[in-house]
């Protein structure tokens, strides 16, 4: 058995995040784990009027680095009142997205500078990175198509550009440091996936 | 005649910077110069939910770095917003509170780390820090008979302690840079801290 390990799920819009990190909680707890599911932004009380924030498409006046502070101020309170105690209770967290979204779509994506994102962040985990990164790849087109019946927000409005340099800065990532990231095809049929997920945790687990 | 400058009020709750503020910005115009008045925190729509988030008497819970990077926050929607566009068509700029009481507040009151700080700050500044900042003195007791009739917010509730030494933060940063910074006697009456703060702004604008 491993100690506390914190697994993030990542990728664009629609690539299935969500279903895929409810079906790893799900299996987690039926090998006896206890697992406490997670979201960032919104993983807290305050964190969800800071989401409404962000995600009101009334706000589009609102400035790049504004919006990464305020993603960073979510991340501190949600290291704070979920991430830090569960570790600390020894149990293994997974969470829908983290602070490589930030680096992806504020970073890549909106192209404030890295080193600047990477250390305000740092800050607001104080320094407790994910273990594991799980990055549900599908195409641009694909996530695209799984949006189109969706009431978009603020975030999902952006361009094909914006989406492309996201996509581009999360597999930049991923190779820049594969041992903690673990890329998925996320095209295949949900269930097919969650097993390919559920195995590659297993195997980082050493279960 | 000057260029567009920016003066901020400073100073511990109930030292009278809402009153001296606004005693400025009507002198100033008297004067025939066009001044934009603004607050930090809430100075824009969107920092006015950051601020309700941060002055709300539930949120006891608001870890000290989240509560940081919330007013970075708010204080890169003001620079985009309000501070820049108003200083680029040439208008003074008087701002009740701005990054020093965040330097005070969460610097010296919280003991969060200073550089840190200054640093994120100075991000969510674009480096655009107030050119004049004037210290509105009142002794810790004289603030907190003033205080004693209101409501009180998050903020108004800390302890002594803190209060004592957000004051002793404001009159080191003071000391520390003596030609941005001009320390004024709050505790008379209004109108002749009014005068005084008025000739103080009018030999630095050289009027």
């Amino acid at each position: 058995m491993t100690s506390a390990f914190y697994i993030a799920f990542e990728g664009i819009e629609g690539c299935g995040k969500s279903t895929q990190s409810r079906s790893l909680v799900e299996s987690l707890r039926a090998d006896g784990l206890t697992v406490t599911a997670t979201r960032e932004t919104g993983g807290t009380d305050i964190g969800l009027r800071i989401r409404d924030v962000l995600h009101d498409t009334a706000n589009t006046h609102l400035d790049p680095v504004a919006e990464a502070l305020l993603i960073a101020g979510d991340r501190a309170q949600h290291r704070a009142e979920v991430l830090a105690p569960a570790l600390a209770r020894g149990e293994h967290v997974v969470s829908d997205r983290s602070v490589y979204s930030t680096l992806a779509y504020q970073g890549y994506g909106r192209q404030l500078p890295l080193s600047t994102v990477r250390a305000v962040n740092d800050w607001a985990l104080d320094s407790r990175w994910p273990d594991l990164v799980v990055l549900l790849d599908v195409p641009h087109d694909h996530a695209m198509s799984r949006l189109a019946h969706r009431d978009l927000d603020r975030f999902e409005r952006e361009n094909d550009d914006f989406f492309r340099r996201v996509r581009d800065g999360f597999h930049h990532m991923g190779s820049e440091d594969p041992s903690r990231w673990c890329v998925i095809d996320g095209t295949g049929d949900p269930a097919s996936i969650a097993n390919v997920v559920r195995d590659a945790v297993r195997e980082r687990l050493g279960i």
